[in-house]
């Protein structure tokens, strides 16, 4: 019998996190350990295989405690513990001791219990900063400079490179993922995640907080073509690169308000400031990621339906469940 | 009468520090305070202006003791804690934790006293990590990608980011200098700064110890063109850029170790292992500074000279005082 792929996913009971879970489980050549502050959405799984490990990232003997258990064969960091926002300096230090010396730690502890790969999510819509005048109105490769405009980009962006400098040092192999804005099922934010935000509003009937006048151009990508990727890149045995993951296709704010009004039967809107660490324009080119591994996103439209649908079937379950 | 420029250069105490404080405090149109853990060198300067603050960086009471004292109109930042060498992962997290979030404080502090203008010692030598094929031979421009194969040319290069992000957020004005590898009077380290050890060693007839097979190629840039380089550029106030700072000509260090020779008399090596975090070929392309700038850097063996005659007064003047 062929040996299993151990894999650990810390942050696993966030929006990629349950989603990436689920999509491994259900490869059997996969073993799954799922490492969180609490199982949350995981729970749903039960029975079909993941090891829950209970802890909090930040703690080093907690995650030791995760690698303890078993020999991983790739590691998934998908842990933040801050947003893309204008983070003041007592915030930006935060991130700082917080995310970046956390990720060292981890890196330490997969080369001391032999760890070999981490996939690491990184984050398509700040680590550019803003576009360069060639890449206004084209989508952005991983070329491009990285200046980011929040603090939450830099830090990503610092964690890549010592990605990189442990594979030049000590031969560990890193999977570097330029995600952008992942909508979709499992999603539980109530302040990130535009289109899963104002689809909730609007089944709900709620007023939707927006930003600006709505003409910032995002890269919207559905959690399953998301995760899908992720998976036939670590399938695949893709190492040692960095790939944006996106849908390839800009779409402003208001074009997407429009798509989830159409669907949802209505939304209400509230305009307020623009935000300063707000791009104007993160399109990613994801011709790499195509290269390497099949990868055909579904429409923003079908998107929002799907997601539509679930939250519908969430909302309902909750109501038999109280 | 026209009011000075109030400049405060954090690490005045250090090689570059002591040099630059002496050249700034020659012109009288600057008023400088110098910061350091202890006055060291900057005692000789006595009488020629510097007003001396005692204080440890790492500690924000200390450095926002010399805020309270003036108003700032540039902070030239000069401090690093660690040496581009490789770090094992405590070290890595002391210098994320130490270097960067200092670095974090100190920009909190000059928006709280007004401060506009920093300058910033990065790293010419780490930043840029191994060089593209396209460099090998030529020269790196400061828009070469940046993958630094030591911890501290991470760390030089997020603290160049939050700078670019500072700007971009409060309008703080940056000036990012990748400086080479310095040598000349006033260094007094013996463990870094290959010229300068090596010139000690042969005058004083010791070993000097060489990691590798001396083929790696550096830029070293004579210490007295590097200050009066930082001084033209504070004086025309160039501010939001990133320049290289270096003598822009390739030496390798078996070429240097000649030079030395020649000049002292003789100098015995014994080579090492190779080190994997000194990269083959770091010479910086100085174009973007020689246009800002008036810079006409003088050669190696002048610059070995005058380093040797200062080595030999700086020997008899510590002899006369024992």
């Amino acid at each position: 019998m062929k040996r299993k792929h151990n894999v650990l996913v810390l942050g696993a009971a966030g929006f990629i996190g349950r989603n990436l879970v689920e999509e491994l489980c259900r490869d059997r050549s996969y073993s799954v350990t799922a490492f969180d502050l609490v199982p949350g959405p995981l729970r749903e799984l039960d029975g079909r295989g993941p090891t829950f490990v209970q802890g909090n990232f930040l703690v080093e003997s907690d995650l030791e405690r995760a690698f303890r258990g078993k020999p991983y064969d790739t590691v998934v960091h998908l842990v933040s513990t801050t947003l893309p926002a204008g983070s003041p300096q007592p915030e930006m230090i935060y991130d700082i001791e917080s995310n970046l010396v956390s990720t060292l730690r981890l890196l330490g502890l997969m080369r001391k219990y032999g760890a070999r790969n981490i996939v690491f999510a990184s984050s398509g819509g700040t680590v550019y900063g803003v576009p360069e005048p060639a890449c206004r109105r084209r989508p952005i490769p991983e070329t491009h400079p990285t200046n980011p405009i929040c603090s939450h980009g830099i830090i990503k962006l610092a964690i890549e490179k010592y990605l990189h400098l442990h594979h030049y040092l000590y031969g560990l192999n890193y999977l570097v993922l330029r995600i952008s804005n992942p909508y979709g099922e499992g999603h539980s934010s109530a302040v990130q995640g535009l289109i899963n935000v104002a689809l909730w509003r609007a089944l709900r009937g709620e007023t939707l907080t927006v930003w600006g006048d709505g003409k910032v151009v995002r890269d919207f990508i559905y959690i399953g073509d998301c995760v899908k990727a992720i998976k036939a890149l670590i399938d695949k045995g893709v190492v040692n690169t960095v790939l944006n993951v996106g849908s390839g296709t800009g779409m402003s704010v208001n074009g997407a308000l429009s798509l989830v009004r159409r669907v949802a039967g209505g939304l209400k809107v509230k305009r307020d400031h623009f935000r300063k660490f707000d791009v104007k324009r993160a399109v990613l080119d994801v011709s790499r990621l195509k290269a390497l591994v099949p990868f055909k996103p579904i429409s923003l439209l079908q998107g929002v339906k799907n997601t539509r649908s679930w939250l519908l079937k969430s909302a309902r379950a909750s109501a038999k469940r109280s």
